[in-house]
């Protein structure tokens, strides 16, 4: 099921009134376009995308790509982590961006975001700001990670 | 310190690439925001309500009113639980809204924001869809509440 037909049927439930949730089917959608798509990553610095591969690898999913592409923009805006992927899916001819940045206003924390080549959002994970939880950046990129993968039922293989 | 303080910091520092992460005045900041906010939660029926308000006292935090309010619109946006904020941001004299819809797409589980009343996001947190993780919708919205606080640095008192 592609996400349009998804999109579709729920939006359609939705305005009958009769949506109950998210299906397995949607979800197997996730997984599917997932496990067939081209990666990106953007970013400043390799290390994000490296922590990433190895938690898709995990899971049997091809390797990101690093994309470079300025993001500084991003921090102006209402929710940074998805302006950062926007950005990354209007310079790149990925599938798949996998982005991270602020939530919100400073001091909302983090937040990695899966998004489809329409700017989508297919699936995506926070942590409180740096400051608070004082764990090394990719100990926390790895976590977001595994959490974004897993909320979409993926499970370790 | 006021939000728009912290932003206009934050964006300086962006600006000139010297931003290392969120700080603890921004954060304290939030934490000050929500403690004298007038909150309201956008809902069918009172269930959420209660139980985000379990977690508020908690932390000492008074309780937020439920704002009746027809949401239905926001399934078809790219964002509902934060369209459905919005929405509830343009319908009430609120400080705070806190509501909890669909992440993105459907499939995408459920996220629950904390919104100020110039739309502007102050901390979420994330869920699987209720089909993967089968608790009840009390149990789920308890942890979200309790994770989007903690992730600002809210401690149980
Ligand atoms: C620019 C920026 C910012 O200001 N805050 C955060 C959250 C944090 O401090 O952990 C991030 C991820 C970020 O990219
Ligand atoms: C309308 C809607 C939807 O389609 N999916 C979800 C996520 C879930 O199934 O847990 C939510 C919270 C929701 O409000």
């Amino acid at each position: 099921m592609a996400f349009e037909e998804s999109i579709r049927k729920a939006s359609i439930q939705s305005y009958e009134g009769t949506r109950k949730g998210d299906t397995i089917e949607e979800i197997e959608a996730i997984q599917n376009y997932i496990r067939n798509a081209k990666i990106v990553v953007p970013n400043k610095n390799g290390i994000k995308v490296e922590v990433i591969n190895e938690v898709l690898a995990k899971f049997n999913i091809p390797p990101a790509e690093y994309l470079q592409v300025n993001t500084n923009y991003a921090d102006f805006s209402r929710m940074p982590a998805i302006a950062k992927a926007m950005i990354a899916v209007d310079q790149s001819d990925a599938d798949l961006v996998i982005a991270r940045g602020r939530l919100g206003i400073p001091g909302s924390g983090s937040f990695l975001v899966f998004m489809d080549s329409k700017s989508r959002i297919l699936t995506a994970a926070t942590s409180p700001s740096h400051i608070i939880h004082n764990q090394p950046l990719e100990k926390t990129v790895y976590k977001e990670t595994l959490e974004a993968l897993k909320k979409v039922g993926f499970k370790e293989e």
